[in-house]
């Protein structure tokens, strides 16, 4: 999905977030923003938000020092859904479809995000995730495409988020699917790294592994080749998040995306309601010479 | 006062807010942002935001030839002030302290601004500035300085608010005070103008000037000289909102900035919550050699 005009100021926005995060100096933190501001008139067109995301982050390390400036955030996030993860598990196992139980848990797990909201009120995004429709609900699809499968590979989003995952990984496990799940390479805003997927205990129930890059999104053009060759050979991947739809969303499938449009440009290209809950299955032939 | 990391990233909001107003093309919008970006890096120290906020109105008028881009916004925000006037003025009329009651509509009036929030309630503005009370309210001192004053200057903010402002000038000529409005000298985001003071009838009661420059703001070294030495020969200047105050926040007085503290680095710099409501007086001595 390619950067829109609002996405510029949405970066801007991240990296006074990212920069406030590193550093109390006002001089590093305008620093941070003047050099962001240099690189946006070079930004090629057809460039993807994250990657500018990705820019965002290693102007922040270059100009602060700080190589993971939303570490603390990213932990308190891990916290503060773990705490939650007994009830929440509970609600899965009393469910009359427990897969959709997971499913919509998974998309309130997707409001943990430092990335596009200043604050989150989790019992509230959960609450409504459990009764507002879906605004692109592609359920049969979807599990017809999960029947056949074997091979499954969860891309997940940001920490904290990644505990709520870990219930629809578990549904998913319980139906004898076998599970990788992908977490970025290094540091990506409040993305999930291979911290938080311990610290989530995925790699108890699944194959952890990651996309080999610090990119907020999974762009096949980006992701080392291991990661490609997983998603490639995957029979079922199923993608959490605005990041990774920004990265995907032209991709043919078989794709399961999994999304609250927070953005009025996500909005806009899945063409649904600002705030809408999304979950979207393509499964077209894939391209002859595509990656 | 000087910019603050927090500027720019209004300062792109300002320009998507400018180019969408101004063009439907997205390409156009990216290539206003772009420039505005190019531009951020070279940014002098000790700049203020409303000059940043010239550029970008200088950058959408060479993008997209819109020399305008919020004319239908201003207009709009004066008929809807308009339509209240009758009913505020009963207000002023009827209240124990004529000048108070002004003086906080004026300030209710400072939430019509485009340039802050992207939608207003003005009729709960209304309600909460005659009734929260203001964080800085220097108003015996700013009263005595009023009683000896004959040549008021009055800085007018915004389109729409200017009509409110009209309610405290009635009210300072009714009190026998000589007052000089000035607005900008030419677009200037949802500044008012000539147009905008002619629409509020201030010619009928004052004499209108402008400021000899589109800068949404008033700063003593990019004003032209007429201005300037009305500023200077004023027994006393009241200066309304954000803008006017990032210009004169320095100088030392007779000045009495009545505004709504609508960011954090204007709340700050004032030692105020955001969204405070602030009758601020200085009186200090004019250093020598000063404009």
């Amino acid at each position: 999905m390619e950067i829109h005009p609002e996405c510029i100021v949405c970066l801007f926005k991240l990296g006074l977030r990212a920069a406030r995060a590193a550093t109390n100096d006002e001089k590093l933190q305008r620093e941070v923003l003047a050099r962001l501001a240099a690189e946006i008139p070079a930004v090629p067109a057809g460039s993807i938000s994250p990657e500018i995301g990705q820019r965002v982050q290693r102007i922040v390390r270059e100009v602060t020092g700080e190589t993971d400036p939303f570490l603390r955030e990213k932990r308190r996030s891990n916290e503060f859904a773990l705490a939650h993860l007994p009830e929440l598990r509970r609600r899965v196992e009393s469910a009359d479809d427990a897969l959709l139980e997971a499913i919509r848990l998974a998309v309130a797990g997707n409001v943990i995000d430092l990335a596009v909201g200043s604050g989150y009120d989790l019992e509230g995004a959960i609450a409504e995730s459990l009764e507002v429709p879906f605004a692109i609900f592609d359920y049969e699809p979807f599990t017809l495409a999960l029947e056949r499968a074997r091979r499954l590979l969860y891309l997940a989003d940001n920490a904290g988020e990644i505990v709520f995952d870990r219930l629809l990984v578990e549904e998913l496990v319980r139906r004898g699917k076998a599970v990788t799940c992908a977490v970025r390479g290094g540091p990506a805003i409040n993305d999930a790294t291979a911290e938080d997927a311990r610290r989530a205990g995925l790699h108890e129930i699944a194959e952890v592994i990651d996309t080999g890059t610090d990119l907020p999104s999974v762009l096949l053009a980006a992701v080392d080749d291991r990661f490609r060759e997983r998603y490639l050979g995957a029979d079922l991947v199923i993608s959490k998040g605005q990041g990774n739809y920004e990265g995907l969303s032209e991709e043919p499938g078989p794709l399961a995306c999994l999304l609250k449009a927070k953005c009025a440009p996500v909005a806009r290209d899945l063409g649904v309601e600002r705030g809408a809950l999304v979950l979207r299955f393509r499964d077209a032939p894939r391209a002859e010479g595509r990656p």
